[in-house]
């Protein structure tokens, strides 16, 4: 490795509903230092933001280093984010955020470079310049949680789009007679096919009068049943929760199909807390790829688990340091 | 200008199901000699190659050029076309079709580079580098007859995915529920929302009794209904037409839900026969996008008809060949 800016860290900021999560890191994706605080999101913009530079400040104490040693500082955030320039538009995480300059205000705390990108488009890259052992020039990166986004990258870029907020892949409409949607829509993929979809079918069966053991496991509370508890039932052999989740990989693979058919990508990597469920959810979703997609185009597709885990965030966020100061990449071979 | 490749000629042919377009252009797109000629695709691949093979005769010669003064040959076909090779690895207007090397045959007859792409999508690349005043970076281009298919141009650049065969955008699934496309799944995009979703609708709704004159405009025959017919009987008043029209408007709109979620374009251009019924098909489809893609979205993306008209295939032919070999982009103030 040659160059100052390769030698220098990065920051990695990840702002989630519940925790903001940092990572400093070397510009091979390595992380020296992670730090971890909650969001408090509830109470509001102003105490968020002091978390989130705060969080910073122990991230650089913990690694020992000062915002002269970095390259700059990404973030993380769920949400329409204005890349351009360093605004969180709206965020479904953070209430009462509208047109937040995060990105100005972080920069001039620090007086380094920051970036400020969606969460999960900022995942798509940090799963491409991190995660894969071998780059490819399509990828789709996909987190189902509570709901679904998604991060593409299209010809070896990063996609954003006309105003950064490319990628709201929950949103497509596979089922127009489906659901309400959150956004105001109805049938969006992630009222069919994300955790939330989950836990409500389970409640709902449940209301029907189901034999099942999720009830009991959430202690008979129907508003505790998640996506986490319906796995722990079929784990333990539930048969309405196997059922369930067979269903969910069903109306995943409805979007997979879609994905696959409008980008041709060579790899979909599947992240977020649903997809930790694994074959369960994963493998009745590839069936309907196999059996809805185009031939050619399922022929030349990988779709497999994410390869960050929880740290496609923050890891995200230094890679999108990386991509806009202009380092040059580093391919695996070479780290 | 400067430089030989521009002051070059190129050639783009359009294969199409029923006849054989093609444009001698300059490097601007201004159509120097146009050609056409019957496809007669059932007369299976040899004879169809024949053809293309005399029509790009004709239409040198017509343009009296001879071969050393093209930039290359493009061509556009419908179907999953895998460019690097030049080959048509299968096209639904085409029969008998199967990994037929067109790109060889025509390089070899007439020894200047050929390239060979997807029709919507070369009609993408047409619309977006001949048609566009003021160029954007991201489109998405949408042609909607008997089938719908399309192109995109991601980043500045013609989005073409792992193996070509990008932008399958009419086999969309936007209702999981629907009825069986073509493909072999259902519920796709082109099932609902194309020419033949239309006169499908028209001849359901004339067997169930419906008061239309729509049937008589057929001469009694149900299977001659198209959307040219419903069209006619719209345009003449007819309350069933109309209704039939606006419906098909609102299932495309669903589509483009989608494709505004996922891409975040500056752009959207809608070709092909059904959108030249115009607004009468394009207000309810808008209307929908309004209600219900992401706001951010919906203020930044202008949707509107194809600039090019029939021109599209044939120019996009052209612009995959500048693109392809190199040749410097022209923009519209060098025009």
């Amino acid at each position: 490795m040659s160059g100052n800016k390769e030698q220098k860290l990065i920051l990695g900021v990840d702002i989630g509903g519940t925790k903001i999560a940092t990572a400093l890191a070397t510009a091979c994706g390595e992380i020296v230092a992670p730090g971890r605080n909650p969001t408090h999101a509830q109470a509001g913009p102003d105490a968020v933001i002091n978390s989130v530079l705060s969080t910073i400040e122990e991230t650089m104490a913990s690694g020992k280093v000062d915002s002269s040693q970095l390259l700059g500082i990404g973030i993380a955030v769920a949400g329409i984010i204005d890349s351009d320039n360093g605004e969180v538009i709206s965020s479904p995480n953070l209430p009462g955020w509208h047109e937040v300059p995060l990105g100005s205000i972080v920069q001039q705390r620090f007086g380094i470079p920051v970036y400020l990108g969606n969460d999960a488009t900022l995942a798509a890259l940090g799963e491409w310049h991190f995660g894969l052992e071998r780059k490819v020039a399509n990828l789709v990166y996909i987190t189902v949680s509570t709901g679904i986004g998604g991060g593409i990258i299209a010809s070896g870029k990063l996609y954003t789009g006309a105003c950064g907020a490319a990628g709201e892949i929950g949103h497509m409409i596979i089922d127009v007679n489906g659901p309400p949607c959150n956004c105001g829509s109805v049938g969006c993929w992630e009222t069919l096919a994300s955790g939330t979809a989950l836990a409500r079918e389970a409640a709902k069966q449940i209301a029907e009068g189901a034999n099942t053991s999720i009830a009991e496991l959430a202690g008979g509370d129907m508003s505790k049943i998640d996506a986490k508890i319906v796995f722990l039932a079929a784990k333990q052999g539930d048969e309405l929760a196997k059922e369930l989740i067979s269903r969910l990989g069903y109306y995943f693979g409805v979007g997979l199909v879609n994905l696959v058919n409008i980008f041709n990508p060579e790899i979909i990597l599947v992240g977020g807390g649903v997809a930790k469920i694994g074959d369960l959810f994963l493998r009745p979703a590839i069936k309907v790829v196999e059996e809805r997609a185009f031939g050619t185009l399922v022929d030349v597709v990988h779709i497999k688990p994410a390869l960050l885990g929880d740290d496609s965030g923050v890891l995200g966020a230094v890679a999108f340091v990386l991509e806009r100061s202009g380092a040059p990449r580093l391919n695996h071979s070479e780290r």
